[in-house]
């Protein structure tokens, strides 16, 4: 049986392999075509895509699984729509593929540049959300490289489905099926054997929870691209203005609180805690949420909660907000070193030197001056469609888009020199 | 005792991550006098280092190493000379660190560009030459990151050595020594502990044979820059001038053997096959160099032995070369795909077609038209010193100067931007 889903795996990952091939010098407007046509073909069958999704919710309905992941499941028209609105969005990206730079003439004679090429094959693990399927596997083909899909069991259907869909385009352009491919199993073990092919996966994008991502990295010898969790910190400065302090902070903690960019640990120069925290913290709850503070913030606001340790490392997802009032911008930068995630962290000031000090000190992914956590991402950042995002250095540090689907190999152009 | 050295590792890089702090925001100034002290502090302590290196020597004569290993260990005064020429190069460099590139205005007003900056820390894992210390070092203080070296057993004495002259000048600049660590242990179990440290290192680079390299990588949490061997191709097409052609393959084969960039394969075009290849074939033989060939090969080369499917391949690190007849450029491409190492590829040829698919259709880390394989350098391509050689595709594919020793992070200004 193991020895049977190692095979399977083995044979999918030399398929995307041989599939890459033709895939890394498809012209782009061939690429461009294709989406296109994926795009269509996902609405025309869209009754089908349903039909089948109905499976999976009649599945998870009988598991008992939450309202909230059931409706994370559900394929309707309107979601179809968007799938096919969002391969559209990639069709119309640049193609990162091909570009060459950083030419230059070396003394020995020889010219020295830089191209962009696709990394291969892409491994994409993920939970319940069907829809990354068509994302995913768009963002893969715009770059040129076969993706192998392992979606959770619950959207089992609705995924095969899809990528049948997918398919059959791939099929039509003369391409080989294999450069989208599901696995067709949904045995765990296909994981573990998908993550030891190093030699035919060039890169694994886990997207879901702390849980399977901390899985995927613990297993894998391929590359994994990667981010845990998001706490997102926003310090308000002695200088910062309170209007836009509280448009930031507010934003950033109420406009969408389950995402990974919200703010979950709000820190305030202690020069203004005493004026500004309370005004701050009546418009948080006023928006229900629920404030955890450390002692000097219970003063101010008798009406929070002590926070506990855990709580200056916690990612809530939810309305709650750690509150910690710190002496000056060092001590602000020393908590955010320590409890960071490396996603995204904010000041609020109006002092230059703040400014520069904490957009060089801080080496989280992602560093604002007064501007909403909330920004952090690969559409507001204008890298087009998002592919995941990277809390770790290697390859690429935070929002991911097309272009980190690739890399760049050395070509050099002589004229017969040998070294000397 | 496993715990001891578990705590120990874990102690290293933990003094590690706290020196990456001051060392990410060092002015270009300031490391480049520290390089360029530390070069003469190593020059000043050449008697010091040669007694701690004939420690060295002494055990390695006892424990019968052959003389080409041991002429690997030396440390005289032409090479710790060399050794602080390196680190004098190395300051003469330019600073990748705090580079902001990309920096534009987006729809919602927020401007949004990147900034460069160190990895953090960085372990090195290296065999034999004592001079990897000092130039491995050198590399990472100049990005801005803190090291962790662990070299070979036999030239335990000689690495320490090396590290308590370049950590009293640390010192004296008022950093921490622990921004240049040895390894103080020789136990195996250590590389282990250290591999495991995800939280604190951020690369790991293995330098070394191929046996190092795989036992760093399969047991590593930690990403991992690496390359196996280099099985360097190079194709001479029909077109090719046969003067080129013959000066490249001598240069690439003989002028230096031994290393990674070195021919290892031959492949020539059939149509050129019986005019061209005895005449090659005896240039090379009167270099020494001795010719493995395919079945059509040995016809035209009788003195050649015939090749086993092995050779093709083999890294040989010697004057050895495969050499193997092919139908077109379709089959040398379709070799090279299936054969390659992913290091270097050479096309020899004067059609501006084939030149253009070879540099298109070959993804190895570095594709050459018309020069020796032997320009595989970070040194020749115009990186500085190099910290070694990826290929592997993800952070960096090819060689690596000191800015592949760096990452990027998205810097935002915003005027109190929130998202809508």
């Amino acid at each position: 049986m193991t020895q049977t889903i190692a095979q399977q795996m083995k044979e999918i990952a030399l398929a995307a392999k041989a599939a890459s091939v033709p895939l890394a010098n498809l012209a782009s407007a061939a690429k461009d075509a294709l989406l296109l046509r994926m795009a269509e073909a996902l609405q025309a069958a869209s009754a089908e895509l349903m039909a089948q999704n109905a499976k999976d919710l009649a599945a998870a309905r009988e598991k008992g699984l939450s309202e909230a992941m059931i409706d994370r499941l559900v394929l309707d028209e309107a979601r179809i729509d968007a799938m096919a609105r969002g391969l559209r969005e990639v069709a119309a990206l640049p193609d990162p593929v091909g570009e060459i730079s950083e030419m230059k003439r070396r003394p020995s004679g020889i010219s020295v540049g830089r191209m962009r090429i696709p990394l291969g094959v892409i491994g994409i693990v993920f939970e319940s959300r069907p829809n990354v399927t068509a994302d995913a596997a768009a963002l893969c083909l715009k770059s040129g490289n076969a993706v192998i899909l392992r979606g959770g069991s619950e959207a089992f259907h609705s995924n095969m489905a899809i990528a049948a869909v997918l398919g059959r385009e791939l099929d039509r352009s003369g391409l080989p099926k294999a450069a989208v491919q599901v696995v067709d199993t949904t045995d765990r073990e296909a994981v573990l054997e998908l993550l030891k092919l190093e030699e035919e996966i060039d890169l694994i994008i886990p997207r879901g929870g702390e849980s399977l991502i901390r899985f995927v990295s613990e297993h894998s010898r391929i590359p994994v691209i990667k981010h845990y969790k998001g706490v997102c910190h926003c310090f308000i400065d002695k200088s910062a203005r309170y209007e836009m302090a509280e448009n930031i902070c507010l934003n950033a903690k109420v406009q969408r609180p389950g995402v990974c960019n919200a703010m979950e640990t709000l820190l305030v120069h202690r020069s203004v805690a005493a004026e500004f925290l309370p005004l701050l913290a009546a418009a948080l709850q006023g928006r229900g949420v629920e404030l955890r503070g450390c002692p000097e913030t219970l003063v101010l606001v008798p009406s929070a909660t002590p926070a506990t340790e855990a709580d200056w490392d916690a990612e809530y997802l939810d309305l709650i907000l750690a509150v910690k009032v710190v002496a000056d911008l060092d001590e602000a930068i020393g908590h955010i070193r320590r409890h960071s995630s490396l996603h995204t962290e904010v000041i609020v000031t109006e002092d230059y030197s703040h400014a520069q000090r904490f957009l060089r000190e801080i080496n989280s992914s992602v560093v604002m001056v007064n501007a909403s956590s909330r920004f952090s991402d690969g559409g507001q950042f204008g890298l087009g469609a998002e592919i995941g995002i990277s809390t770790t250095k290697l390859h690429s540090f935070g929002p991911m888009g097309v272009e980190d689907l690739t890399t760049r190999k050395f070509i050099v152009l002589g004229e017969g020199q040998v070294r000397a």
